[in-house]
């Protein structure tokens, strides 16, 4: 299983992602769900990945066997919008899972895999699309800025309760951190190492970027306050009117 | 859709249930879905319930009837542990499903129904079961002192970082009804009015009872009071390393 998450904040994007893949129990691995393209110095584009991992990584060297080929029809050097980066991921995915389909459901597999895209193309917004196993997509908007891919469930509640367009982009980054962390107490086949970007609009480039394991300070830092934040707003929780007080 | 919990705790049982039911999003309606049974004065049953309400509301007539019946050769009544009455309940369940299953397959829908049972029978510790659509059961522990069946995951993150077998029932109860909350602000499939009981151990009987809507002033200030208190866990977590402080 997987969770990835993004947001599109008014200041720009925040991208976080947790790097555990497993087939069964027992074939867990890790592996980078985030993916970043810069093909030209008026684009930035962001990929996190959820869902069946020989789609999803085929789905990637497509993309960039198409940015390396000169006489590509279409790559996410030639889209014009990032909507059009979204239909191109989305009908690349659909290729892929089409080329596997019968041998795949011979065997009771599923092909699909899910696709947050990020980015900005100079003179546009920044924004953020998910891309459906079935090619097409959503966008996040000022009223809903966030969207996940993956086990999402247990990060919602979270999330819902704090997110805003007008969060600033660390307090999106601590967000996406508080949701990936509920996730990981709840289902153990979403793990660390836990990933990170910060793409403030208009940069083009990645601002910052973290890596954490679990025994990294900060997010251990970060897992103890927001415990103990939690058992302290529990505590002061309204008694019922038989407890007196 | 549903969202059911309870607890064992070591002072008693709390258990807690939203009211929504729906087929399709255009026909919503509201059932209690918390079911109490004292069919003699040395044992007290609850049971909850989640899935098809046709197979739920069906399996606890069958119940009742049993309960009815001076020669039924089970019943609430007859058994003698707590786990035989999970089983009983498992068997009645299993046979409604049976004797609807060709025609519910044939037009698509699953007869599946879920239970939590817990209750007391004198001389013997209370307990908690939640009882499977095939019949079989499981039950909570000291270290997994809750029981959750319906939409479970949403709420899940935030009983992890509180539940303790320890904790006073009215805490169990406060914490049950956070656990409601995010699930019911993340699932409008979840929906008020939620029911709270606690049956203290050895006290065969439902101590305090609670039936809240959204507007009930406890409810309201509970939910107010959650949402201050996680924004305020939120503004206290640790800043990144770049913006100093």
């Amino acid at each position: 299983m997987t969770y990835c998450l993004a947001m599109s904040l008014a200041e720009g994007l925040v991208f976080a992602s947790d790097s555990r893949t497993n087939a069964g129990v027992d074939y867990v691995t890790t592996f980078s769900k985030m993916h970043v393209f810069t093909p030209a110095s008026d684009r930035i584009f962001l990929v996190l990945t959820a869902g069946n991992l020989a789609t999803t990584q085929e789905v990637l060297h497509h993309l960039k066997r198409d940015l390396d080929a000169a006489d590509a029809k279409e790559s996410l050097r030639t889209v014009r919008y990032l909507f059009e980066a979204a239909q191109y991921l989305g009908r690349v995915s659909c290729e892929v899972q089409r080329s596997h389909a019968v041998a795949m459901q011979k065997a009771g597999f599923s092909t699909e895999g899910s696709f947050i895209l990020g980015g900005q193309i100079r003179g546009q917004a920044h924004g953020l699309f998910l891309v459906y196993p079935q090619g097409n997509f959503i966008s996040a908007s000022p009223e809903t800025p966030y969207l996940q891919i993956g086990e999402t469930k247990y990060g919602k509640p979270g999330l819902d309760r704090v997110i805003d367009a007008r969060l600033a982009l660390e307090d999106g980054a601590r967000l996406a951190l508080v949701s990936l962390d509920a996730t990981m107490r709840s289902n153990i086949s979403v793990g660390p190492p836990l990933e990170v970007a910060i793409c403030p609009k208009d940069g083009f480039a990645i601002a910052r970027y973290l890596n954490l394991k679990l025994e990294s300070p900060f997010y251990r830092a970060l897992r103890e306050q927001w415990q103990a934040g939690l058992r302290e707003a529990f505590r002061h929780l309204p008694r019922f009117e038989w407890e007196g007080g």
